[in-house]
């Protein structure tokens, strides 16, 4: 194997049949595979089963509350406790949502239109535009949330590091930019963890909005599948610089016990939790603490959480060993693409020869293996290259994500040399 | 006992100091007593405890799904097909929420607000004034939300059989009249039950407002306590005099199963069930699919729901007839107060003499029995007559139901008695 580059015109021609006639072969096995979305596998969930087993007898009380009647909206204090602990936070910098913390984010933003936030001089639906930062590639389903309230998106190169401070220097000038996404710990998709420079750099802006918030969505934060990495406090980081109300962190037991059933918590400044406490008050009584009885009954505390996600990275590292291993052996040779090598998080972040990946997508789709579409991980669905494609190997089973790669490996070599000739 | 209306002004006198030496020696006591809210108490939350009992390896897959992964936004089919047994719709007439209707109904506002309703021609928070309905006396959390989005609140009287419908139809002609909050079965406070023919004439209303609402609180569709009665279906009623997308249907099992962790529902036209999934879709991956197996699996089907909502009335029952029995022993003779005797529901309404229902609240406070503030079920929680309060009898115990009640009586003819001689 050489790299297509050096390949001749009459070479290229050769090993397209080639691997059309192994294309081929996938096509008539009927596949029927999905690399689309972050969701823990059967086994992961399993992890946690013991959560909902109910001694005999067992009293439903927690902090002197009964956790089954009305009532105690924004957590226990044994909640709060336990995601202080894990967000390195003070308890009164806590609100404990529901299942999902993208429903928190999701109502942030909503409250900012209707309400405002705590700094905002109007609702947002009193601005004629609102714009967000969107570090890209990113989390596609933070750019829906912002499209659906129709804000203009802004992409902002990612970094190594994180997203370029440079750019978003230049854009926060412009009083309609009104926040940024960011997910600051094995970043999704690429599985890039923000530096303490890039933390500290973020921290210290100073946006023309006074309402600027710096969406933390702190999704991986005890999430290593090879080795942990370290993010600096945000919220001490933002209170030292002289913002102390623009961060609001994000996390969830979503994908720490049942990814359908977890709980979320945001983490801010006590005049932004007491804000937010009092305007979700008209929402809900509160949300389920059952859920949080059974949460915390069962994680107990940050060591205990990071013993059980040591067996979440036990599932999870022989599937990144195989999707990685795949593009060492039958991609790196050809020199055709670039991927990152996370250390945690859910995605292999791969980045096909330009204008490739939606044509990789496709015959993907073709042969049974479903892919996140082409473009999803970027603002407005549009990947300027087309070339990033978020691979998700946590869900399959070892023998599918095995057949999956051959697949996708294939499919990458057929459009490559599609490409390369055309372009002959 | 005489009524009090027939007392000389010495007698009045005099039974006034006789009341405030009853009223000393419970001050004496020094009471905790509690009947501000409709909350079950501990002996009905007990009766769901077996809910969250899993058998030994029971899997955690409902309708082929395994509940305790992402997705399926808008409930399973098994609890689709609950709920609408319970609500007698079709199951595609069903979206499922989360723990709490109330989060359903602020939901669907605060859409309205940022988006618009499937009807609305601009989202609500463009229009320069919103108005809304509020039959009254009513439920506080209604009116709060509606106010929270800085709407004007319009009071619509009660009567006997329902809301006034001459009243309704005086105000909807205003475009800026976007809806009407209603609990038509056992209403809060009042124990009400629409007729047949005011369902009738609210499902025939012609709006001005094209996105005009109809919020169907059915709070207490399947809350009997000492006979049960029927509402006609709104859905069916509100399509067949071509108002098909004006109402939605809320209802939830707090009060069947666990006050902060029930499921939840509202049902409505296709249309609008479409359009909420897809708004919804930018806000959560679903709700919680393990609380609706829980759920679906221990209240099996409408039958088994109504027989267990019979052991909640056998529990309220007695404390329905300890509020009632004080008061006809009481204040009956005197003539001093109305109320109804409510077949269902969570409260009792009392109507004092107009202009003492502060005072008696307040008396009350100060010898530790804490009640919904007077004018809590009215819009801006005013009462134009300061006389309606909410009495909720569910969850103190059998005991301290029976003190509170002795308490309330007494604060009624002391606040009652002080305004006759302030009159003379």
């Amino acid at each position: 194997m050489k790299p297509y580059i050096a390949y001749s015109k009459q070479e290229l021609t050769f090993e397209l049949e080639n691997v059309k006639s192994l294309y081929k072969i996938y096509s008539d096995l009927r596949l029927s595979l999905d690399l689309t979305r972050g969701k823990p596998s059967p086994e992961q969930l399993d992890l946690s089963n013991d959560m909902l087993k109910l001694s005999p007898n067992e009293t439903l009380t927690m902090d002197g509350v009964d956790v089954r009647n009305y009532g105690v909206l924004g957590g226990l204090p044994s909640t709060k406790a336990l995601f202080a602990s894990l967000l390195q936070v003070e308890p009164q910098n806590i609100f404990v949502g529901g299942n999902a913390s993208l429903q928190l984010m999701y109502d942030l933003i909503a409250k900012a239109y209707t309400h405002g936030l705590a700094n905002s001089h109007q609702p947002w639906s009193k601005e004629k535009t609102v714009k967000f930062l969107c570090p890209s590639p990113g989390y596609d389903r933070h750019f829906h949330l912002s499209l659906s309230f129709s804000m203009e998106l802004i992409p902002i190169r990612m970094n190594a590091d994180g997203p370029d401070i440079e750019q978003i220097r230049e854009h926060i000038s412009d009083p309609t930019v009104k926040g940024i996404w960011c997910v600051p710990k094995f970043s999704n998709p690429d599985g890039i963890t923000y530096s303490t420079q890039v933390c500290e750099a973020l921290s210290s802006l100073r946006p023309a909005a006074d309402d600027f918030v710096l969406m933390w969505d702190n999704a991986y934060c005890v999430h290593p599948v090879y080795c942990d990495e370290t993010i600096p406090n945000i919220l001490e980081l933002c209170e030292k610089n002289g913002n102390p109300d623009m961060p609001y962190m994000f996390m969830s037991t979503s994908k720490v016990t049942f990814a359908g059933n977890g709980i979320s918590a945001v983490a801010s400044s006590e005049r932004n939790i007491e804000y937010l406490k009092k305007l979700t008050g008209y929402q809900t009584i509160g949300y389920s603490k059952v859920n949080e009885y059974l949460h915390v009954r069962f994680l107990k505390d940050r060591e205990n959480v990071l013993s059980h996600m040591q067996r979440h990275a036990d599932i999870l590292r022989p599937k990144f060993d195989i999707v990685l291993d795949s593009l060492k052996r039958e991609i790196e040779p050809l020199n055709i693409a670039e991927w990152r090598r996370p250390n945690g998080g859910y995605f292999v972040s791969f980045y096909a020869m330009p204008h490739t990946a939606s044509r990789i997508v496709a015959l993907c789709r073709e042969v049974g293996l479903k892919l996140t579409p082409a473009g999803a991980t970027y603002p407005y669905n549009t990947d300027p290259m087309d070339s990033n494609i978020r691979i998700a190997p946590s869900y399959p089973s070892v023998e599918e994500l095995k057949m999956a790669m051959e697949v996708f490996c294939v499919c990458t070599r057929y459009a490559t040399l599609e490409k390369l000739l055309d372009l002959q």
